[in-house]
């Protein structure tokens, strides 16, 4: 059964999703959701997702929402190789770190709420608005990928998993708003040992943008 | 082994898994942690969660943080009674649900971002910029629930599980702030079905926050 992936170039929860297929090695069809252009309200993509967002992954019969909830799916169901560690107290520690990106920066950071904060205080406002809260994050992670008992080459261990799916798009994102992280010697490593994976550099922004000019373009 | 959770009443967050632990019948010991007065930032708090937030779980010889992850430990080592489906499709479309309120309503409503929208535009804006959040979200909640596949008298099927858990204090919250939604009558019959539960009466806000008057007293 084909496997069909909702998405948007530049969207960090689609970049997620994009990784994560990759690593399991799952063939998909991309069709692109223009989020510039409004495209995630269209009735058409409210039909797939009534909550107006990308990513969407259709498979298996259904249209999955949610990145996170996407990436759970595809453990239980396609198990190899996993995204999560067999132990409860490492699954823990995975999930939560994924999650202290997916609550604790990324929805400060997307479309609707920076241009709320334009309107409050002029478009001006948002470059420092996002700056700041992206920092502030990033600052958060370092100390939580300092953890004595989880330590590794990526997020956690030596293998990428869940954690790594999440933290590397909002990596990209810091890159595109300017925010430095190099001091940050732990986020910076995972960074580059993901990067050095093909599973990563496949599904990059830059790479999906790419497919979409050369797919318009034929 | 105790069980030891770092909370404050009102916060979401917190309640969440005092509903979670009370589902699951697991005893605890509360330990409050005063946001107002930044007691998430005293060092002795910041050892607990370097991302100075709560709640914390402490069990099983560690220190669990961010709410979702602590939910889906507590499902790992503790399975019963459930708070997901066994069906991979049904558990996709639960956790799809306790993440739109966790990823695409909460965060924007937090007291970190509120105390930021002020400084931007006073702090009049503040509840102007948290009711219109709240209100969109849970129209989007709405028609999630909607999802013909997915019926019952809780969020999922007739028995309360991690969605409840995670939608029922953002209605809470919802309410604190003078948002309406009795107009979405799946939102409003799912706050009936567990407002009738022991389990999601001993954890409300009030609830936690009269032991802490009543301990205090003593």
């Amino acid at each position: 059964m084909s496997v069909v992936l909702y998405d948007y170039w530049r969207s960090s929860a689609s970049c997620r999703v994009r990784i994560a297929l990759a690593l399991k090695g799952i063939a998909y069809q991309r069709v692109p959701v223009d989020l510039l252009s409004g495209a995630q309200r269209d009735a058409e993509h409210l039909a797939r997702n009534p909550q107006g967002l990308v990513p969407v992954l259709e498979t298996d019969g259904l249209r999955l929402t949610q990145s996170l909830a996407i990436l759970e799916y595809l453990e239980e169901t396609r198990p190899e190789p996993p995204l999560l560690p067999q132990d409860a107290k490492a699954r823990a520690h995975v999930r939560a770190l994924a999650l202290a990106v997916a609550c604790e920066i990324h929805p400060i950071s997307n479309l609707g709420v920076l241009a709320r904060v334009g309107d409050l205080a002029g478009p001006g406002a948002r470059a420092a608005w996002n700056r700041d809260n992206i920092a502030r994050g990033l600052e958060t992670i370092e100390r939580l990928l300092d953890h004595p008992g989880f330590t590794g080459r990526f997020c956690y261990g030596d293998q990428p998993g869940m954690a790594d799916c999440v933290l590397i798009p909002q990596l990209y994102n810091a890159s595109r708003w300017g925010v430095e992280f190099q001091h940050l010697s732990r986020v910076d490593a995972v960074l580059a040992a993901c990067s050095a994976l093909e599973a990563f550099q496949v599904a990059t922004p830059e790479k999906a943008r790419q497919q979409e000019v050369c797919t318009s373009a034929i």
